[in-house]
């Protein structure tokens, strides 16, 4: 091939690359120096030094109550059977609460202990000593006192301590300037003109977002095309005038791949390749004084390196302790394959079964974004291990409250639109509840459903004996199964094909012929079921099915394979081809329905999906998506 | 008295409270409404409603490798018996990672399985299949997908997703506009000059801090006096323009509290008065859509309110689940009484000696801010709880992550100058560690230290019999006890006088004169032994002493006091009355060390404390507080 290459990566274990790393950056030379803020800029800001008080907090002796300031030697004489009468002006004057107190009064005896005889005369029954209700100066702070100590974060109740004890400039740490350089020909600013070939960039408004909340000040610079001297001149720049510059792609061993040659040539390059997975193709290096990050341009990839090597980074160089992410145990629903070769981190699905809190994988590409965006928690595989088996428990750092996860709703089983909507039905009702969901198939949800991993397991099984749907395939298959069918909604499957049908398919007879790719779901989902199922009636072998084997998870999948192109045709629901803009022949109708055991029926997040499912905002929700029904949407079947 | 109070406010159970007034507020008048921002602008904003994808991600086949795009039909005869050369243009093109793959090209050989044979041919040893090593169409983010359900708080991956998923602006839930009004004739600005009687205005920046910490839009408004008709427009105004009002001070009984009788006139009250400690005389209200709360004046009562009641409803109207802190047991320290009447919220620090942790109240004040900046922890008393006892396990909400309570070491006993000096130089050398500190007197430090509730005890305890400082007090007191006592500082005692000594004063011999007000430190506290020892070998009568009575805990306090003019003559460290600007009379040296049980010495914080104490820098900051000597400094003695 013949073209630059630089395909072998080092591979060195994460916690190895961050400690070589840290001592890079340790020689003191990253340091922020320090600046100062009026105290009111000063919230969410780092101390450079202990603050000590300038004023004492009261800085005069004060009431501490409504009443009447006295000096209490004329009280001394008072009591329940001989009351002291106390005239005002001479020996008692009004005050509120936060008067001062001054010679002659040393006390104050408050208004519920006064008997008012005129408007110038109160009697008192119990005498009282010097000082009694009066906050002496310093009660609160004292001048000189250390308010806060340096390196500490400014809350804002630290706001109020500052501004009592006399201080209203506040030395701080400088906030860590961070430049972020998106780099790549094909990366396009979102709203640009789309171009085959051409990528979003979105990394770099990812990592703006962390660096904000990490204390730092994010610099997006313009992104910049794979051109060696453009890139060296504007990370040379950056380097100057940052703290820490991040460069995004161009870190791994492809033919544009620079970002590892330009930090060599500028400063050095302590780390190219981590045993880390998503993240491999990392570069942590330094360009003068600034730590310089190449980040992989994979999202997920990106992401993971950015939270596990930049965020500490950031939070060392601002004396601050790195965020910990609460840990907790859960059990995996599924088994786990990874590689000896490195630690790999898996977004997982949390949710509380009864008194378990399951841990469902989520797809573990490196491209795929939503994986982080529904993800619960963080499932780490050490390196020196091939995986998890199911119903192993495993740790899991939180990304979510373990609150919210506890009110979530478990659905795991076949997919359709109408998840979706019931997702944020549910939350729309609900702000604190939600639904999580995992696509594996009807037959999967069962499974779920039966080993208690799941709340409901959306299904639609054909019985092929009866041509009934849900019942009693369950039935047959659990005949001991105790639990609930609740109806959802009844759906049109059928075939999903280019816009205007070009290839003149006129049913599931045709998939055979040799000119169609076709693509399928995969194995235990209801739709595979159906496909199956129709093949055998219709005498087909599958294996005269181009396209057969390759298997997609959800409907939206399958849609957007024949929308691309890649295929010519896929089963599927109504909703999914008119979203995209498909063609559609029927080949037949199903009830896509939900399944409860007994034992978490009453759970209340499954009540609350009842609910949803019965309301009629959701009902109308999926009319409007077209090709649904939803009579007795919400209904119970009992199954003994 | 004649003068207008309101004495009688409701004593309404906070829960009530809480509930009476959500629902007051809970007509859905009180929605903020929607606005669009740009999807970059969204960080941290919450979804008006749910978010779909308008484009896939990826929206074209992409190569997921770097490698050559290939017809995976030209590759099935591959084997590594038989390889298979492909020639350039014609059976391949190079593509990196993310590169379209077209027709006629549907699958990709990743660089690592390929051979070069020329710049124009490479050799393969396996076949594939069609669209391996392919990121189709969707593969991240399907158009018409859920990305964001209704009400989410936008976090940055969500963002990456959004703009993948060709999502540029978001609808949102408007910020709340949160009005902030800070009343009362007795305060000024900070930075003002400053007049007895004047209180410097703190509380509005705290609110202002936390709104903003909860998503809110903070108007601090300009201070306004005890003015019922300027107050009734201001406060009209406010409600107008805002989504909630907050009024500072003016809501108790007092002749100038005015809260509750302007919101009555603008609108309702629903609440006066609630059993909560510190915070009863808050005013829950509404006028036209705003909510509005009249919050007490004191720093503390006016944060419990705050966080109680203002910033859950902060999140409420946000469709969020208001954040709990979590919530740990510990055991308490000290008894702790509280009045039937209310339920009280305790300040707590908190420390983790040996496997337990242990809960120090801290000030119940309600003016003590300290106690708010100094807490790890809130305690709360129920109202139905007339307290706790000593050595109870309690529920504790955390103000600080646990990992933070746990390196932290917890110093028990008497009070001087230099812990402040320990805790920073401790904080500096380990961001991730700190000191917590409570001042009970060096007998009550002794008794922590045996009693497993704190890792070190300040102590200067003179045994009257030999003269010598705390060993041989200590061997007295718990003759079995083991573990080491850490030299401290040496540091001189004395009487601390007004500037100028205006009484004359020339030693403890003048203390039983009939003009003069001595201030006292309190029982167990080593200076209060000192005293007592000095009275006795002087054969001076304790009764003789005006003030022998009232009781400070620290050493600043007393200063404070003798500065503030309600003491002639206190008795403790030079240091603090050269800070206070006192004279000084030396009356003895003694040694303050610190005493560790053989338990806790090898605990990291202990051994970090002793580090600290042993560096140059904290003892350079020891000296240059005058009136301290530092050799030996951390040196260890055992004690058997």
């Amino acid at each position: 091939m013949k073209h630059e290459r630089n395909i072998y990566l080092s591979n060195m274990a994460l916690d190895e690359a961050i400690s070589h790393y840290t001592n890079a950056c340790a020689s003191g030379e990253i340091a922020l120096g320090e600046e100062v803020v009026t105290t009111v800029e000063a919230l969410g800001r780092v101390t450079a030094g202990p603050v000590f008080a300038a004023l004492s907090a009261p800085w005069f002796n004060a009431s501490a109550m409504d009443g009447i300031a006295v000096n209490a030697a004329s009280t001394y004489e008072a009591s329940e059977r001989r009351p002291v009468v106390l005239n005002k002006g001479k020996d008692y004057i009004i005050v509120d609460t936060g008067d001062p107190i001054l010679d002659p009064w040393d006390a104050v005896i408050m208004v519920e202990d006064l008997v008012d005889l005129s408007e110038d005369q109160v009697e008192i029954r119990a005498a009282i000593s010097p000082w009694d209700n009066v906050r002496p100066v310093g009660e609160d702070i004292v001048a000189g006192e250390l308010i806060l100590p340096a390196y500490h974060k400014v809350t804002p109740i630290d706001l109020g301590a500052l501004l009592s004890g006399g201080i209203n400039e506040v030395k701080v740490i400088r906030r860590p300037r961070v430049a972020i350089l998106p780099t790549g020909t094909e990366i396009i600013e979102p709203g640009q003109p789309m171009e085959i070939g051409k990528i979003i960039e979105s990394n770099s408004r990812v990592f703006e977002g962390i660096v904000q909340q990490c204390g730092g000040e994010a610099i997006r610079l313009a992104p910049v095309a794979d051109d060696y001297p453009l890139l060296v001149d504007t990370v040379r720049k950056a380097a100057q005038s940052s703290d820490m510059v991040i460069i995004i792609a161009g870190s791994s061993a492809g033919t544009e791949d620079f970002t590892s040659r330009i930090v060599a040539e500028l400063g050095e390059v302590f780390v190219h390749g981590i045993a880390l997975k998503p993240g491999k193709p990392a570069i942590l290096g330094k360009i003068g004084h600034a730590p310089v990050i190449g980040v992989p341009g994979y999202p997920v990839s990106a992401w993971v390196v950015f939270d596990t090597i930049v965020k500490p980074l950031l939070y060392t160089m601002q004396h601050q302790r790195p965020l910990e992410r609460p840990t907790t145990a859960a059990v995996l629903s599924r088994r786990l394959v990874s590689s000896l070769k490195n630690l790999e981190v898996v977004r997982v699905k949390l949710g509380k079964v009864g008194d378990q809190l399951i841990a469902t994988p989520l797809n573990r590409g490196a491209g795929v974004t939503m994986s982080l965006v529904r993800a619960d928690g963080l499932l780490e595989i050490p390196q020196n291990s091939e995986g998890f088996e199911a119903g192993m428990k495993v740790p899991v750092r939180l990304l979510r409250p373990l609150e919210e996860i506890e009110s979530t709703v478990v659905v795991i089983g076949s997919h359709d639109l109408v998840i979706d909507l019931l997702a944020d039905q549910i939350h729309t009702q609900w702000p604190d509840a939600g639904l999580s969901s995992a696509h594996v198939g009807s037959l999967g949800g069962v499974m779920a459903v039966v080993k208690g991993e799941a709340h409901l397991a959306p299904i639609h099984l054909l019985d092929e004996a009866t041509g009934e749907y849900n019942l009693s395939y369950v039935k047959k298959l659990f005949p001991n199964f105790s639990g609930y069918l609740i109806k959802g909604v009844k759906r049109t499957q059928g075939l999903m094909l280019p816009k205007g049908n070009p290839k003149g398919i006129q049913g599931l007879e045709d998939l055979t012929r040799s000119d169609l790719r076709f693509i399928n779901r995969q194995k235990g989902s209801g739709t595979r079921l159906l496909l199956d199922h129709s093949l055998k009636i219709r005498n087909m072998d599958s294996d005269d099915i181009q396209g057969y084997d390759r298997e997609m998870t959800t409907h939206m999948a399958v849609a957007s394979a024949v929308a691309s192109g890649t295929a010519d045709a896929g089963l599927g629901v109504r909703s999914a081809a008119a979203l995209s803009g498909l063609d559609f022949i029927p080949v037949g109708d199903e009830s896509y329905d939900f399944l409860v055991a007994v034992a978490h029926f009453d759970a209340i997040p499954v009540q609350r999906a009842i609910e949803a499912l019965r309301s009629e905002v959701f009902k109308q929700k999926v009319l409007s998506l077209g090709g649904y029904g939803v009579e007795g949407c919400g209904e119970i079947i009992s199954i003994e």
